[in-house]
């Protein structure tokens, strides 16, 4: 295979793991090409603390010849350069005397030098910039860019952009099966889901994650709540409430709480101003506690402020196909802020996708 | 080929017509089968006062055999029974003694009734209510059962339903490719361009056809003037009022013009209300001035109005990537009339399409 194949080959070995399993490490995947360019060993990184990809091609191509000097290495991510949790599989690369690396994509963390190295030891390196080796680990550039997890929104309203009626009526805007969608694809693929105490109150909401035949899966919640309303007696029957064993309840307040939280709840005090919370505050808090990858699912007011403070990464918006045609219907987003058509935010389609009359469409924030 | 098959090849037929070309008329397919089931005649409705689809088939199939007596008609609409432009079709179905007609939608102008003539001659009829072949007559339907013109909206927003800045400025929410396709596939394919004096002031529009090399053709608009507000002389430079020798300006006002109106410019008295133009009120006269198909290219009252009133039958709406995140912006849609999530109003979606980074959701109106 050529170069393009052999890329395109490891993106979609990297594909094949789990993001759960290997949160908060990147995917990865490793094909190695023989003189003859076929391939004889390939590997993806598949659990956080198990073997990087190229270690898994390596020992295939070592069980067909012990001699890799005359083999290419393709990786679709750099290779990692520092004892992490596994031992650096530059070294690795070095000892087998691999003749040359072709990465399509750099590893934006600092410690992360590979390239230098494997030039030092003698070894041909060509870095490509492949735009579906970097679309593949937007989660793990956002994260070591920008030092904040990576935040994705979902929005569901109708055409004219409303996400309930003029009294706070939701139930449904979009179909059964776009919230199914909501469960098997966004809930069940982060860290945790972010909302406001508002919501969590207006909705009754459990945010929990429920599967096609009804089985519930507990979900880590994010929930701002500037002056802890929700320790309030009168909430402590709400949804989100459920006896938790493997979740977490984090409430993002102004001032620690005075009095002692419930087992499975926590408190990161955050900086907050009159538009509400200031999200960089609790961007190094929250990825040490291990979220590193948000579903937001709040009122036009978080996701709006979100969006204005520049780190909304990725929007999911489900369009039903009805319109309310009212202006005192809640809006999907919108801050009091003239904001003129110049510094309109941009973003980019991803993908489209029909569920039934419902219409998917996934962007990125550019 | 089987009764599906042949119902499909008459739609597929059907298509063939430019619409511009026959409209009142409806779209429609015929195919003859032998009694082996083999297609020996076909055609379809070109031109308006040409030969229906039934004329060219039979003529055709009566170059195969002079005997068309154990021969089946299929056609994608009821044949006519009366004398129209052309003679009855259901004649010239008796005359050449056709066993069977298979007929995908009736006609519902009442001075169709062909079923019981051809029944009364012995004929073998069956009557299918295809959806595909209601679909394909959706103008007409309009027209007939509901004795109005069919009316298409186009909206163009950004993401969050934005239309505009808060300052008006809409140059430009979506993508060249995306407006280039309202000239050729919607602006070029109705009777009239239906606004209001407001948008024609406010865009500075001009309103005709540009194709993709900037060849400008006419269009006849529409335009809502309850008082005549066009007609001041500080309006006379405006770009709607190029000279025009193909096309006309309709006014809808509330009442008639004390003074001569300009060649090409006529005036129809409508009914408003406090919401604005009663559209009932001017249905009948619009029909016979030969506007059958109209598109609707406003801003938020009119379109809004249309849809409160009922009247609305198509969307083709274009969404951009981009957000404008500002209450002040100008909404796509909405009335202040606090609209119950349970009184929304449904649409179907018929089609999807992705113009660039632009996505187009075609619905029609349930």
């Amino acid at each position: 295979m050529n170069k393009k194949e052999a890329i395109d080959y490891c993106i979609n070995l990297a594909k094949k793991a789990d993001e759960n399993r290997i949160r908060p490490n990147p995917f990865v995947g490793a094909v190695i090409l023989d003189e003859a360019d076929q391939v004889i060993g390939e590997g993806y990184h598949q659990k956080l603390g198990g073997p990087h990809a190229e270690v898994y091609a390596i020992e295939q191509a070592l069980q067909k010849t012990a001699d890799l000097s005359k083999c290419s290495l393709y990786l679709s991510l750099e290779p990692c350069s520092h004892f992490g949790k596994t031992p650096p599989c530059a070294d690795l690369i070095i000892q087998h005397k691999i003749k040359k690396v072709v990465i399509a994509s750099l590893d934006p963390n600092p410690k992360v030098a590979s390239i230098e190295k494997l030039l030092a030891a003698g070894i041909e390196v060509e870095v490509m910039n492949e735009p579906s080796a970097i679309t593949l680990n937007r989660r793990f550039f956002t994260n070591q860019l920008k030092n904040r997890p990576h935040y994705i929104l979902k929005l569901a309203s109708t055409i004219d952009g409303k996400i309930a009626d003029y009294a706070k009526n939701s139930h449904w805007i979009s179909n059964a099966a776009s919230r199914q969608y909501v469960h098997d694809h966004l809930r069940a693929n982060v860290d945790a889901i972010l909302t406001s105490y508002k919501t969590v109150i207006q909705d009754q909401a459990s945010l929990t994650i429920r599967n096609t035949t009804g089985g519930i899966q507990e979900a880590n919640v994010v929930i701002i709540d500037k002056n802890l309303e929700l320790l309030q007696t009168q909430y402590e029957g709400l949804p989100i409430f459920y006896p938790r064993t493997a979740s977490k309840i984090i409430l993002i307040t102004a001032q620690a709480p005075s009095i002692q939280l419930p087992e499975n709840m926590e408190c990161i005090t955050g900086t907050f101003n009159e538009q509400g919370l200031v999200f960089s505050s609790i961007a190094a808090k929250l990825l040490e506690l291990g979220y590193y990858k948000i579903l937001t699912e709040a009122g036009s007011q978080l996701n709006s402020s979100m969006i204005q403070q520049n780190i909304a990464d990725e929007l999911y918006w489900f369009i039903a196909p009805s319109i309310l045609n009212d202006l005192n219907a809640l809006p999907m987003l919108g801050l009091d802020e003239f904001r003129g058509l110049d510094k309109k935010v941009q973003l980019s389609l991803i993908e489209t996708k029909l569920i039934d009359q419902d219409v998917l469409l996934h962007y990125r924030f550019n």
